[in-house]
């Protein structure tokens, strides 16, 4: 095992931090990190809050940490972050809103850019929860912008779904009901005191009700004012009640596998799709076709058809050895 | 060549209207169909407008097609929509918007649902755009969802892109500036009646002054209002001097050599992520693999990547036959 897995796995802040650095990064060390410290995981409880710009998510989720923090429970935060291309740091407006945080050692805050990660993002996020979870955080909170475009959003990450919604939200609801109706274990309804805030929830509510995809949870849409700190108790004693429901209906160990099988898939896919783009600067009768489709000569589409129709993936794997 | 690609070069709406089915039903004759009609394209312009939810694209993208009806251009419109799980009629808000349109025989309007199509939309809507060039469209508008995750979101469609944004987005535009900012040819500030929009403007200004990635062309930021229709003769301006300039520059080409090239890569990736999600369940080694990840015996991530690196893409294309 690698040192910085072991201070890790004993609650190092510093190898903590320095673990996801190297995953973000594309360190391989980062991998064997991961491996190490595995058996050390699936002790926290991962919260995934979600929502369009601008709903007031980061505020929600400082606020969210005070309360686990009063419980006595240590808290992780990831922050999605579209905005830098570099990591590591949160940036101004988060930082503000967490400040009562970035002194307390049992609150451990990580931003991560959206941006030059070559696709890999949903899959180094999982990553890092494994890591804050090996590292011994109770609660894992994971804060990413998301608009309903299910394929494209970040998600299936977090044992309970927060989505987060404004009043004036009916206006666009339209556009990302479907997404963000399907995802929610519970909805909040943020920055209540402005108008149009009930009518928001009954626009929520009419959806929520029609869905059985939840089984016998049924999402509670609560009302909440995020800066004044108003129906974050009650927020928060609903995160509980779906914990509770997670656990006694087996759905928890069950939302977990299917995260395991997917997060595989995903690797896989990501790097074969790696490897791909390589192969089209080596593999000179690949690089051929691609200059002749560059240069208008074949149809893109059809030719990327015509050549996987000559493609046995089987191949790959004939004599893949034991991991 | 088969009938439906005759018939849709020639301008037949229906055997258009045919095609984009097909290729969105991943429908093998999409396919060759793309690659009949591929010899047609290259004429028409494709603008693509894109901007956060309730930003008023789609009343953009009326006032826009209205314009260019004015000056005798045929028009295409394909409109992302992330509401319905399938595809071939738009949604209500649409409709109402769209209407003075649906019964002219120069306008062609899809819109297309980015649920349940397996990940492939960004593809299927560079095949949509090719189709409708194909059949005799002068202008392309593909009006799409974005909050300026660039990875995530929907682009590379478009000579050129139009970013539009709200006065009340100061509050968020440090959630999707870097992203959004850097895609812009052209931005809008629509709804500039509402207060904050001189503010929005100069916010914008302060990104777009410090960029030099669009050459020697500096985005316009240009205040519209829709809905009334002001605004809207400068932004049609804009656009032609946009198109101008790219001619001029030789980038109009250099960009769709670009965007071909970035195409048949993605046709490529997404073929492989398809064939290995088969193959997980077919391969038994595999399959035996993937259910040790989800029992929690192995690390997904890791489990992943010491796979990958028992993986020779090359074999894959080693027998390739011409295309």
């Amino acid at each position: 095992m690698l040192q910085v897995s072991r201070r890790l796995i004993k609650g190092d802040r510093r190898s903590l931090s320095e673990a996801i650095s190297m995953l973000e990064r594309g360190n391989p060390q980062g991998t064997v990190i991961l491996r190490d410290v595995f058996v050390h995981t699936g002790r926290s409880y991962c919260i995934g809050i979600t929502g369009p710009p601008g709903a007031g998510k980061s505020t929600l989720t400082a606020r969210l940490t005070s309360a686990f923090r009063g419980a006595g429970c240590s808290v992780g935060v990831i922050a999605v972050d579209p905005t830098s291309r570099h990591s590591g740091g949160a940036i101004l407006g988060d930082r503000i809103r967490m400040e009562a945080h970035y002194l307390d050692s049992e609150v451990f805050i990580r931003s991560m850019a959206t941006r030059g990660s070559q696709g890999g993002l949903p899959r180094i996020i999982k990553g890092v929860v494994r890591l804050l979870d090996a590292g011994g955080k109770d609660v894992i909170l994971v804060e990413t912008v998301g608009v309903g475009q299910t394929e494209l959003d970040i998600m299936g990450v977090g044992d309970t779904v927060i989505v987060t919604l404004v009043p004036e939200g009916g206006d666009s609801i339209q556009a990302f009901k479907a997404g963000l109706m399907e995802i929610g274990d519970i909805f909040v309804v943020n920055k209540s005191d402005r108008p149009g805030a009930d009518q928001m929830v009954a626009i929520i509510n009419s959806f929520v009700g029609t869905g059985d995809s939840k089984g016998s949870w049924t999402p509670p849409i609560l009302a909440t004012q995020a800066t004044s700190g108003q129906g974050i108790s009650r927020l928060y004693e609903k995160l509980h009640e779906h914990r509770a429901y997670l656990s006694s209906s087996h759905q928890l160990e069950e939302r977990r596998r299917e995260r395991r099988a997917g997060e595989f898939f995903e690797v896989l896919q990501e790097g074969l799709g790696l490897k791909l783009r390589e192969l089209l600067n080596v593999n000179h009768r690949l690089a051929a076709l691609s200059d002749e489709v560059k240069r208008g000569k074949l149809e893109p589409y059809s030719a990327g058809m015509k050549l996987l129709e000559q493609v046995s993936l089987d191949l790959l794997f004939h004599r893949m050895k034991s991991i």
